[in-house]
This record gives C-alpha cells, structure tokens and sequence, in this order.
C-alpha cells in the first residue's frame, strides 16, 4: 500500500484523523478529544494532540503530506485569524506548531468546511458537480464553495463563511458582532432559538407538558418530537428549513450553483429539515423557472469528510 | 489600427456600442435609444438596433469579435433568460437573431455588469485585483465576480445576481417576487424609497417645505441636497451607505474579495453614499483586524465599461 496523504480535522470537541491509500481510500484512523488550553504560543496544545495523533498513524518519522482543517477563517499561509468555537487557538501559526512538533513537517491548513467540499467533490454528493456550496449544519453555519470546479478560497482564504451572512440586520445577536446571521436561524443554534420561541409563544403546548416548562425544552427535544411526527414540532423544523431555504436563494442569486449539499453534525434535524427547505426554496429563486432546479443533497462522506478533505487538499488531489 | 474587437452593452434605456483597437483603446463609439418593441421573436427590436449600430461602426461585412453585454440573467449560450428591466426581450436568443441580422456573425452573450467588471478588471479601479465585485448601482444593483483571477459566471451563467440576495425578510416587496432584496434599499429605487420614508415619518421637514409635500419629493431631490449639505438629507444617504455596507459585508463573508468597485448610473448618489458605506463596513465583517480591510472604490470605466468589457470578453481578453 502506499499512502498518499494524511488529514485531520480539528473540531471543537474532537480531533479525527485519517491516513488515504493512493486511491483515496480511508486505510487508517484515529480520533482524539480536542485540547481547550490557553498556551503561549496559541494552539500549541491543539498541536501536541494532532501531532500525537499523526505519531500514532505514521509513526514520528514518516513525512507524507499532512492536511489540516481547523475550525475558522484560516489564512493561505496557515495561520488560524479567527476561531470562534477554538479560542485557545485563535492565532495560531499551524505551519510553525507543526513543524516544530514533527521535524520537517509541512502542512497546508484549509477551513474545515472547505475540507469537507474538497471531500464531498471527490468522492461524495458532489461528485461531477461544478458549482456547488457545501453547507455544514453544526452549532453554527460553516461553507465551502466550488465555483468552475474550483475550490473558491477568496483573498486571504476566508472565502465561505456563509453562516454569517446578515439576513435579519433587527434579527438576535451573534457572538460575531453582528445581528441576525444566518446561523442564528438555520443551524443547530437556531432551531434550540426557534424552538424557545415557539415555546414562549405557546405554540409547542404539548412538549411543554412533556418537560415540565418552557425553559426546560431544548433543540433536541423538538428534533425528536419532529421525528415523531408531532405537529407542533414539524412546525419549527418547517420554519427552519424556511430560513435555510433563503440562505441557499441567497448564495444562488451570487454564485448559481446548482448544488447544495448539507452535511455536518446536525444529521437528524438535517434529514427533516431538508424536505422543508427544498419546498420553500422553489418559490424564492429569482427566475425560476429559467433557470435549472437547485438540488439540496444531503451529505455522504460522513464525519470523516473533513479529515479526508484536508488529506486530499494536502495530496494535491483536489478536484 | 487592428480591430481587437466590438462590444455592445444593451440598456433599458440606451444602447452603447465601442469598437477597440489591439491595444484596448475605444477608437470607435455610437450610442442609440433601447427598442422597447414587443415582437415574435422576442428581442427582435432589440437586435435590430444593436444590428444598426455594428452596421454603422464595422460596416456591414467586416467580421471581428462582437461581444453583447445585456441586462438580465443570460445563458453561458447566449439566450436573454430573465430580464426584468427589457420585458421585450425576455427570452431571446441572442446569438441567433445576431446571426440573421449580421450573416456569419457570431456574438458573446455576457450580463452587463460581468461584463463591467471585466472592464475595470482589466483597465480600471480593479487592476490588479484577483478577488473583487463589481456592484452597478442603477435601477436596481447588478454585480460581475471575480474569484482567483477569472470572472465568476456559475452553472448557468447566472452568478452575481447579487442585488436579489434578501437582507430582510419582512422588507418591502421586490418585482423578483421575494422581500427585502439589497436592492431594495442600496440602488436608486433605494435611496427613493428611503426619502419617502424619511419625508412620511416627518425627518425631511426643509426637502417637504421646499417641494410643497411629502408625495413629491424624489430620491435625486434628496441626493441634491445631501450634495449641499443639508443634514436631513444626509441621513437618509447615510442610511443608505448603511444598507450598501451591510450587503458587501455579506458578499465579504462569502466570497472573502479585498475591493468593491461601485459602478453604474447613480453616480452622484454613489459619490456621497461611498464614505457613509466605507465608515459602515468596518465594524460589520467577520474578524474585522484579523483581514485586511476591504476597499470601496468608484469604478472608472464611466458609461463605456459595460460595452468595453463585453468586447474584451469576445476577444477573450479577459483578465
């Protein structure tokens, strides 16, 4: 076997690895929980893990090209600018971490939903597809967008943070500073929002007989509900997928892809809410009707997509 | 003198034609009015005009590259998908009606303000940039993207509609049939709707006093005053920086561009809203001091870019 390239995906709770086969296959992995220490220099115990993790796989002395996808704006020369969900690595210099960890070791950084892209083109949802946006449904909104089969990177590399795209500027607060960002409505963060609201608005009376009180009832507990089929709960999710549908129109009217495939950690409330959103979306598309459908895809390359686009990113294999 | 190509940019109101020399110099220019004919085919009236004017720069049999920048959501074949500002051409094909009416000639079909982008890109206030956009306030607001160096066109040509990206949902009602589009507050029909605004809840008490009532005042009534510097005015031109920042920022967030060129007809208006938008975006994007900041600049094509740049598109130059 010859490997071809390792990749690691650094999430805010966990730390996945993956060494590639020179056919892209997963041949080896291994997964760590993320380190939150504030350090001097930053990062630098995020860094001890991921080195831990490639000693592991490759041993200490094996150089094969390592890619990294790191939670947040990462420059083109591997500097992480802006973390929100990893501040002990905010700032963090991951070319020198590394380096200074594994002798010689270089690496190419990329945004973690970038990686995830890269991977879904390969060998995922998007498959054949030249423009398209890979949607990570987590806590918040994170994106990785293809334009002419192109990753689309932008000037410093923090193209596709498309969760903080303004669609409601009197909406609630986001802990970037501004108000009403798409991930206040159509991620994980949302629907437990949304679902506080509808709960304080009386309109979800049944879970709040289920859990006590309004306070009481989280994201979650409305997923499932929906799952159940519950009416009450379908009504959120209905509404999520609305405010999900309308970031999508939006990134159609700027980009035309044709493609959207969703994926990170929310997969339950993502397979109800995608039915939603792809109803609604059809009447928000300007010109439709001349122009071709935009399908919504649910993702397939799993919660290694990020290890294994940030693998293949380091190989050169990116398209 | 080498004829490099022709360039055509079809308006709802003119219609402006160049042809330029080897080096990209406009050594020939002609204007006409728009036809607003409604014909089977549809644009046939439309095609006639821009027929007359290649006719009267090239004469009728010299062949050279003819590029055609038109106002509305055009096919990479050149078909006229959706173009609410030149309802008689809604639908036309270009490229055929071109070939009937100038034998053998070929044309290349590109949205107007791609084909302004092209223009600044190539000559203007985006030399140089790879990652920028190009925002024609008219009207409404159109926009042309370039990404690593090369124009962003998406799956069917449609990339950059990006005055119909909704920046608020409960906003007023857009002809593209969503609500609160950009373009509802950042364009002409903009800084109109705002004065009305402002004028109805009594914040324009000297613009009412000077035009008899609230009903008639007008966006340019108010753009003439800030002009002077009457202060009520500038508030509503602040106002609307305020929504142009908003909306860059957005685009920022996505596409991660390092400078904005703001074209089109309302240049007076632009002249004054640039500052208000510059002093705005600062503290609207995403890890504001971990990026460089972003540049508002004026375009500097004047009312010849989108025409340029549809030529230099058909000669293929361009980048």
């Amino acid at each position: 076997m010859t490997v071809l390239a390792a990749g690691v995906d650094v999430g805010g709770t966990k730390i996945e690895a993956v060494v590639l086969d020179e056919r892209g296959t997963v041949v080896q992995r291994t997964r760590h929980a993320t380190a939150h220490v504030v350090t001097t220099p930053p990062g630098s115990a995020t860094a001890d893990v991921i080195a831990q993790a490639l000693d592991e796989l490759l041993g200490p002395n094996v150089q094969v090209p390592v890619g990294l996808g790191l939670p947040g704006m990462m420059t083109v020369s591997g500097r992480l600018a802006y973390a929100p969900n990893l501040q002990s690595a905010n700032g963090a210099d991951f070319a020198t971490l590394m380096a200074e960890r594994r002798p010689g070791q270089r690496v190419v950084c990329v945004n973690d939903a970038d990686c995830a892209a890269v991977a879904e083109h390969h060998a995922g949802a998007a498959r054949g597809f030249d423009n398209f946006v890979m949607v990570t449904l987590g806590t918040g909104i994170g994106g990785g967008i293809f334009s002419h089969g192109q990753l689309v990177r932008g000037h410093s590399g923090f193209a596709g943070e498309i969760g903080h795209m303004v669609v409601d500027p009197r909406g609630p607060r986001c802990p970037c500073g501004q108000r009403g960002c798409w991930e206040r409505f159509a991620s994980g963060a949302g629907v437990a929002r949304l679902a506080r609201e509808a709960a304080a608005a009386g309109r979800l009376p049944e879970l709040v007989r289920r859990h006590g009180d309004v306070e009481s009832i989280r994201g979650e507990d409305v997923t499932l509900a929906a799952a159940e089929g519950l009416p009450e709960a379908l009504a959120v999710v209905d509404e999520v997928g609305w405010w999900l549908a309308l970031g999508v129109a939006n990134l159609a009217a700027i980009l035309d892809m044709n493609l959207v495939v969703i994926g990170g950690g929310l997969t339950t409330a993502a397979s109800l809410v995608l039915p939603a959103a792809r109803q609604h979306l059809a009447g928000m598309v300007e010109g439709e009707g001349a122009r071709p459908p935009i399908e919504l895809r649910a993702a397939e390359c799993g919660e290694q997509a990020g290890a294994i686009g940030a693998a293949l990113l380091a190989s050169g294999t990116d398209d």
